[in-house]
């Protein structure tokens, strides 16, 4: 049987559901993974659809209920489990702090490193979209320039969430290596959670391209 | 005196200002508003660009903290001011599908709708972005299906962020007239906090138009 109570991923390596994990390390209980193998097309085979129809790695069950979207599993994951402290309280100000960059990075970031990566030329500023990178980039770095985390002192889900965009970003070449991104970057990955995760993920990672050598 | 308890709405009309003007209209406390001229820039001025450094409306300030991002001051709002019941509780599973539809708006349907009016071919789909126009209208058609709401017989906020996005989309092509989206849209165009922001915004927009005849 299967515990409601405990959190399920649906989970592929490498993919965003490497950010969700990290989540989960830092709120710190035990979940399940249901690891699917991009290679064989299992995140579009019919069981898959018939959890998320938009065939997205991550997605997350827990207490009988689907989330999909990384930012609304990292939410959803800091209010289910407030001992974590991972989300200002529903009634202090900073909330908005939060959401602000919650949205941001999903709304802003993701479509202007989108739009970079592939090279595509930007849309009207203005009415519509996200008006330019230099603009999204700036106005996060002003954000996380006091640091050391989005909310100062106080680490969130909105930190898993922008740092798991910059890390890739940085990575990939998609967001300029400033230094207040990179010393960002630097804090994140030395936080026990995320050294959890990478070793995780790495050993899947690594497991996925043995077997790959051997088929 | 400015009273810090009082939420200030940064607005324009025509904007996105309109949807935050409609949640505050959901929440039903008093709100003082900031109007902005777009035609003349304000948006973009130093005034501005000091509050929001994006040069975006809409805006909220509440209690000393400003926030950017339509849904994020939606999600704001509905936790400022549980009296309305806006949002499941933190500890209530329904809190996963609540986020599950903000961030799908955010991330998913806006960027599908600005491609799609802008005609922008598609990007890969699969490691980055929201997939396909149809994945995400199919999936938001499959959620609004069983009605009233996104949540059952629950209005949130997800229903302000998602009814804004559809009216507009519906009104101006961009989002097929498919049932299920017209008849959302009807409903929430009865909701009595949407007939007021729609006579309030609509009397701004006359009143500019006035001002731009006799200038």
């Amino acid at each position: 049987m299967t515990d409601p109570e405990k959190p399920v991923l649906f989970h592929m390596v490498p993919s965003r559901g490497m950010v969700a994990r990290w989540m989960l390390e830092e709120v710190g209980v035990p979940y399940d993974l249901r690891l699917l193998d991009g290679k064989k097309g299992e995140n579009r085979a019919a069981d898959y659809l018939a959890i998320n129809p938009m065939g997205k790695v991550p997605a997350l069950r827990h207490r009988g209920v689907l989330i999909t979207e990384n930012p609304a599993i990292c939410a959803y994951l800091a209010d289910a489990f407030p001992a974590a402290n991972l989300a200002p309280a529903v009634d202090d100000p900073r909330r908005g702090t939060y959401y602000r960059w919650l949205f941001f990075a999903h709304g802003c970031v993701e479509p202007a490193v989108i739009d970079k990566a592939f090279e595509r030329p930007p849309v009207q500023r203005g009415a519509l979209g996200y008006g330019t990178y230099e603009d999204v980039f700036d106005t996060l770095e002003a954000a996380l320039a006091p640091g050391p985390w989005l909310l100062g002192e106080h680490f969130t889900a909105a930190d898993v969430i922008v740092g798991g965009q910059l890390a890739w970003g940085l990575r990939f070449g998609t967001v300029e290596k400033r230094t207040t991104f990179v010393e960002y970057a630097a804090r994140l990955a030395e936080r026990p959670a995320h050294q959890r995760q990478t070793a995780l993920d790495g050993a899947l990672i690594a497991a996925a391209e043995e077997a790959a050598r051997t088929a």
